[in-house]
């Protein structure tokens, strides 16, 4: 890094809820957590991208409570400090995100050059971002500088930057905005693609703090006002109730005076807001099938299967499909319909369902549990405790619980008794029984089954009496 | 009934494997024993469609022993008797089937009057069948009388008999057959469904035990000679391995003389050969869909989901196509390729893969069990007893098991030990330990949840003292 990347800062926008991807994306699990496409999640993916240009300790995120434990996993790999993160109390749009982040950055460092980034989009070659990112950063300190993506399709689920005059500068074009354009028609669409001079917009701002907060002052003085009142990450929650929602897009960058646009030319980007954008950038094989679950397919073509790998799936003679199987939830869609995913999810919420909420699977700081049977007065469960991790000591208020050792070994503590436990080792909870169940080694995973007896077997019927993660 | 109607008999023919109701049907549960279209299997409806001519005693049934304790509780129900339930050794098609079970009906009453009745097909209108089943029996003493369904379409899925000369008889026709016909491609099946006088070959066949036989005398007369080895159902075992393989309609019908043919007019039936065949005869909605799963549809047509109902299947501009949704397979087809179900059942049992085989939840004749979870050594399972049902008294060489009762009272056997447990009790069985499993209740399913531990855990590690249904 050089003397000015001291100054460089990002603010990655993670508070997203990502419905599109149901049913492999939830409520709890949105997009920018899912490995969509490669190993790792796509906010981890944009973390490791900008790792070369930005220190861990000035990378913030903006998030929502909802998803505490899993960014704080991913965020402590890297070594951002978990007061980097900034969980806003309501979701109120990108505007308010930004401006407080922004803020709370410029208190630290008046210098500071931020490039605010959502991170659940996929760049594909991220040696050009870089440069791009670069090449921003080092133009920001008085204008607001945004990446124009080259359009090569007449899309209509973007929206559109128009160029205007365009100069060549350190090896690459900047380009004045000559305005936005809201999502077009395809006619309009197909306009755009044949003039050549306009972007997609891809959301991602780069500007100084002082160019960022003088256009919060212009266009949101009301914002502005509640910004200035901020003087650390403690104080958002005092000022966010007064703040409007409104999109950064809409309330600062379509006003603004000072933008400019470089075009991310060769940068293979895509904004993944639907199944069918995902597969668009999906490998196929030759009949342009992409079928990663158990699968026997015959005469299938443009058919693609994604599972869990748990359960055998056939497909005889199908065409241009969209197969999405979850435990609890399967999928199957037109391609060229994906959009309407959001519409179903939208019903799941109407009608009280938990199917958009979390995975059969739910994930807990301490590991995971999976409901694998219920009925009548008893549930059935697979309880996966990481290592060195503890569940909160707890008691039950309406239920028992049989617990049976199946991997690893358990330090169960049950009213002030501790004891090691390993598999095919069982014990008992009474109902008022205070207890506990931790993973005391340090590499290997603990699983237990858990019977749960009691005419009451919600997740609320738990006293903690302490918790390793800050949960009452 | 009439005087007659005491040597009325029937054959019922339920050895049928059912490959094509995949994943619905499996080796274990063939399509006979699926409810496919009303609440009780098509087993079961084909004996309450006969028993206003045939007394129960006079039924009898072909079948596999794979079959027995599915077929023996449907039997019992009707009060078929457990000596007329023939099991073949092997698989050797209708000839040997139909051979064996009309000489144990003709050495017990030569003046036997048989009706050969598959029971996997669909017969919507049971009125008009046995007024046909009537007639047919009441003709059949010197010819062996046939069913003849009316086309109703170009149909090549169907074996086809060319009618000759017919006459009115009360209230009906009755035809001399011109010849069968092999299944016929589209161009013939349009040509045999404009001439009139070709009819579907249904597969049921009434005919005198003496007619029978002299047609087997005839044109089989290698499994004649078998034959009159047999006196009861015990001796079939003795000469089943002489006997060959070889089908009914081509052994016999084709070469024979003496054949009547009643066209079945008004007689909704189909031989439910396929997914597709299935779907035709279903009810559909007003948008042509029939969803009879937890579906949420958005703008789908022409679209059949079958589900367990325990999983949500959200579907979105779908056309023409069946799912058929099981807790380990799903199949995902177009309506007109549903035959190649088939193909993908050989394929899993090429790769000798347990879909094909059994359902998740598998049925003994004490109960179920299903597999809920299993890892590296352990897996735990839900099993299910029936009111006064017991599973043997067993132990394990491999494996230790941990029982919690979760509904219904358990009366456990443990080294000679007996106990009752109630919901919420538990107990333990280690490797070696003798033990029994048994619901006391005359009216109340037990319920416990098993996890068993052990470093090999298939189902063939029990080594049975005791057992209630004649296993070893």
């Amino acid at each position: 890094m050089s003397a000015q990347d001291r100054h460089n800062y990002a603010v990655l926008l993670a508070g997203g809820s990502g419905t599109r991807f149901w049913p492999q994306s939830r409520m709890l699990e949105p997009k920018q957590f899912l490995s969509l496409h490669r190993d790792s999640s796509l906010f981890e993916q944009t973390i490791l991208r900008i790792k070369p240009l930005i220190r861990p300790d000035h990378i913030y995120v903006a998030t929502s409570e909802l998803y505490r434990h899993q960014l704080l996993e991913i965020t402590a790999r890297h070594n951002i400090p978990e007061q980097n993160i900034i969980y806003e109390p309501t979701g109120k749009n990108t505007a308010p995100s930004i401006g407080v982040s922004v803020q709370v950055i410029h208190n630290l460092d008046a210098h500071a050059r931020i490039a605010v980034l959502p991170c659940d989009h996929l760049i594909k070659n991220s040696r050009i971002f870089l440069r791009l990112l670069k090449k921003a950063l080092s133009l920001c300190a008085e204008e607001l500088v945004i990446f124009g993506i080259v359009p090569h399709r007449p899309a209509t689920g973007y929206g559109y930057i128009k160029a205007g005059s365009c100069r060549r500068q350190s090896g690459g074009q900047v380009c004045t905005v000559d305005k936005f354009c809201e999502k077009p028609d395809m006619k309009t669409a197909r306009r755009f693609l044949k003039a050549g001079n306009y972007y997609w917009n891809s959301g991602m701002f780069v500007g100084s703090s002082t160019v960022f907060l003088k256009e919060f002052a212009a266009h949101l003085p009301g914002l502005f006002k509640q910004l200035s009142l901020i003087s650390g990450v403690s104080d958002i929650a005092g000022v966010w109730e007064k703040i409007e929602a409104i999109s950064f897009d809409y309330g600062i960058l379509e006003r603004a005076r000072r933008v400019i646009m470089l075009p991310a030319r060769g940068l293979e980007w895509s904004d993944l807001g639907s199944w069918q954008a995902w597969d668009e950038v999906s490998e196929k094989d030759k009949q342009g099938n992409l079928l990663k679950a158990d699968v026997v397919n015959l005469e299938s073509r443009n058919v693609t299967v994604l599972g869990t790998g748990k359960r055998l799936i056939a497909t005889i003679g199908l065409e241009d499909l969209i197969v999405v199987d979850t435990p609890d939830a399967l999928l199957i869609t037109r391609k060229d319909k994906t959009e309407q995913v959001k519409k179903i999810v939208d019903m799941l919420k109407e009608q009280k369902r938990q199917e958009h909420y979390a995975h059969k699977t739910v994930k807990r700081p301490w590991g995971t549990y999976t409901v694998l049977d219920m009925g009548d007065g008893f549930k059935v469960k697979l309880v996966e405790v990481k290592p060195k991790a503890a569940l909160s000591l707890q008691y039950h208020v309406k239920r028992s619980e049989h617990w049976v050792v199946v991997e690893g070994v358990a330090e169960i503590t049950r009213d002030n008794k501790k004891c090691l436990f390993h598999p095919n080792e069982s014990t008992y909870i009474p109902v008022a029984c205070t207890h506990r169940l931790a993973n005391p080694s340090r590499d290997t995973m603990l699983k237990i089954v858990e019977v749960q007896a009691g005419k009451y077997l919600e997740e609320d019927d738990i006293i903690r009496l302490k918790d390793d993660f800050g949960r009452k």
